[in-house]
């Protein structure tokens, strides 16, 4: 935002660089459209043919608590607890999705100059977010196993971050999976740092393979900590609920920001949450399920990937998640290419939003495969390797 | 917050002076008791035996826009355009509730020290919000018409607040409704200072005698506005839901700072509130039932209180909303008041958070209608002027 765009108006600052989400732009552009989207991170929606929503008893037409409903906060703490993180019910906040939970943790700690360490690349709505309470962003590259934590050790001595940003589980959009040496070394470097672990989720129960190891903030011992998750990749994303889990100290401000942002979240949907969740049984039975349908659907475009990128990009089969992540062998101007795939009706992702640092990477492209039908995907990706290589002189090597 | 509280971490300045909500405080500590709470602004729940949720269908199970459900926007935007605003679906927001109206205005226009206007008392939602923004608080005392535009000349000439937060009709807490002749003359000042208006207006629909004038948004010609609205105060608060309606030049930034703050509101709400809302004529006959309650309910309190409080306080019957606002004679300490009547099951909100400014205002209390049934109402309103007789010596006069 800025004088051209408001002439009249006097704005906050936060705004200069303060930038809108390119998935969305994307989906907005994309709509309505036989278009063969591989762009955003949306479930399939062929998983809820069947499923009914429970009626909301009058109960939850009154005004609520700013906490979420205790019943579904004992749920998403049970759940925590169960891969080992130290949760309760009483220090677990019910959130309008996790991207919810991502601006009451900026408001607690960002000020304008802040480092705030996050992954190169990271998840692009974290990023605006920090973007928006003005953080200094300072980011480590990802590798295999996650950030590295002697790498991270010198960081945080000359940053002093007060926060770090970290997906280690299935993250968007590398589909990385942090080992569960690199967890605990990572969780060693923070307590000694004192810097506040900010964990994003969302995609833990998406593991195709083997669970993912317990959360980083199930190791730290000293340092606080928040933990978000999220029922839109497992549940339903139109509730717009997530739960933010944190350590004792920082409960009592996370829950005044929270009244502050919307007094609390929509309790009609905080009852059919509960209702779907409370049958343990019929719910594990249910992401089972997902599990087996998604990873289908990764195997699929794994091979389709093959046949279509091997010669344009690298990558790493994800074991769980929703995304590809792709890097070309060749650098293409993949705003051009975007350009010319939507005129042949297929969307992805280009790579550098979800970088802080616009210029230092690599051309990379995310590919969602959770949203496509199976029957559409190898058309799809067929699409977007013919105009790389088109662009990119491919076949005149 | 401060070290004293989180003793690890460092977190944002924001928080130093930013207060939890006391009529949620209180909330908390009413909740689960036989208690007669005329403390908060909650709807009668009575008012809802009969209401049954529609159904919501799966196409709300995905993630949505931004910007809400477009039929939800039509229906608000043309709620607002039948009385008087410049009001267009495309310029519309769906918000969770319109306390996230209040943290996305505050977002976009307010840094640390810059000066917003408010009026005195306000809603101490807002006050929260704009002290967690850091902004330097201005207040202009309310008379029976609204601020003075006069005084708010010379003010946001001093001043030169960039933003103005008004709450014209059937104030919280006051329950002052401007007048319309001071309704265009603050337009115009506000114009001549291009001070952006945040115009607050849940109460609009809650009117006893006659409509509230047109809002002063609706006469404005030069300054950006936000206009708030909710369907907290005439359908149900538990769906969480409202909009925000703005002048052009805002809405780009404003649909981005909706998007960081969580995607999109729950579209389950969305569809069960544009279902409710559709049948125009139905609509217009739950209002004009909720009016008939709530006046009997407001008129049972005038008696009681001409009864109980004439020698005490000072009150304006009010014409709409749902609270008194009464100026004590005489000076009392209320947190002793408060605790004592919260002993006698009785619960009331003191007036000192709705002040910006924590010494310079008169001896207030608020007592909510809404809520309370007609047969205890009458014993409330007695113990709180038994206990404030006791405690200012009124029997020893």
């Amino acid at each position: 935002m800025n004088s051209l765009e408001c002439p009249k108006a006097s704005l906050a600052r936060r705004l200069n660089n303060f930038s809108g989400s390119v998935a969305r732009d994307i989906l907005s552009r994309t709509q309505n459209k036989e278009i063969i989207s591989f762009a955003g991170g949306l479930p399939d929606a062929s998983l809820w043919e069947d499923l009914v929503l429970p009626t909301v008893p009058p109960a939850a037409y009154q005004y609520g608590p700013s906490e979420g409903e205790m019943p579904l906060r004992q749920i998403m703490a049970d759940r925590a607890s169960a891969f080992g993180l130290d949760a309760e019910a009483s220090r677990t906040l019910i959130t309008s999705g996790s991207q919810q939970g991502l601006d009451l943790a900026a408001k607690l700690v960002i000020e304008p100059g802040t480092p705030v360490l996050v992954e190169a690349p990271t998840y692009l709505a974290a990023l605006q977010v920090f973007q928006l309470f003005e953080a200094d962003i300072q980011s480590l590259p990802l590798d295999t196993e996650g950030i590295d934590a002697a790498v991270l050790d010198r960081y945080l001595e000359q940053t002093k971050a007060p926060l770090a940003y970290l997906n280690p589980s299935f993250q968007n959009p590398s589909g990385c999976c942090y080992s569960l040496e690199r967890r605990r070394e990572i969780a060693e470097v923070l307590d000694r740092h004192a810097t506040i672990l900010l964990e994003d989720d969302p995609y833990r129960d998406l593991s195709y393979e083997s669970d993912a190891p317990p959360p980083i903030a199930s190791f730290l011992k000293n340092t606080p900590w928040i933990y978000l998750s999220s029922v839109s990749k497992t549940l339903i994303p139109g509730l717009r609920l997530g739960s933010l889990i944190c350590s004792e100290e920082l409960f009592p401000s996370l829950l005044k920001l929270k009244q502050a942002a919307d007094l609390h979240s929509n309790r009609p949907a905080q009852f059919i949450a509960t209702e779907l969740l409370s049958d343990a049984q019929k719910n594990a039975e249910r992401i089972e399920k997902l599990r087996s349908h998604y990873q289908q659907k990764r195997d699929l475009m794994e091979s389709t990937l093959r046949a279509d990128f091997k010669s344009l990009a690298d990558w790493k089969k994800p074991s769980g998640g929703m995304f590809f992540w792709l890097t070309l062998k060749d650098r293409v101007d993949l705003s051009e290419t975007l350009e010319e795939c939507l005129k042949q009706n297929v969307a992805f992702m280009p790579g550098s939003p979800f970088f802080a640092h616009k210029n230092d990477h690599p051309c990379c492209i995310r590919l969602n495969f959770s949203l496509v039908s199976r029957e559409k995907l190898e058309n799809g990706t067929r699409v977007i390797s013919r105009v790389i290589k088109s662009q990119s002189g491919y076949y005149s090597k």
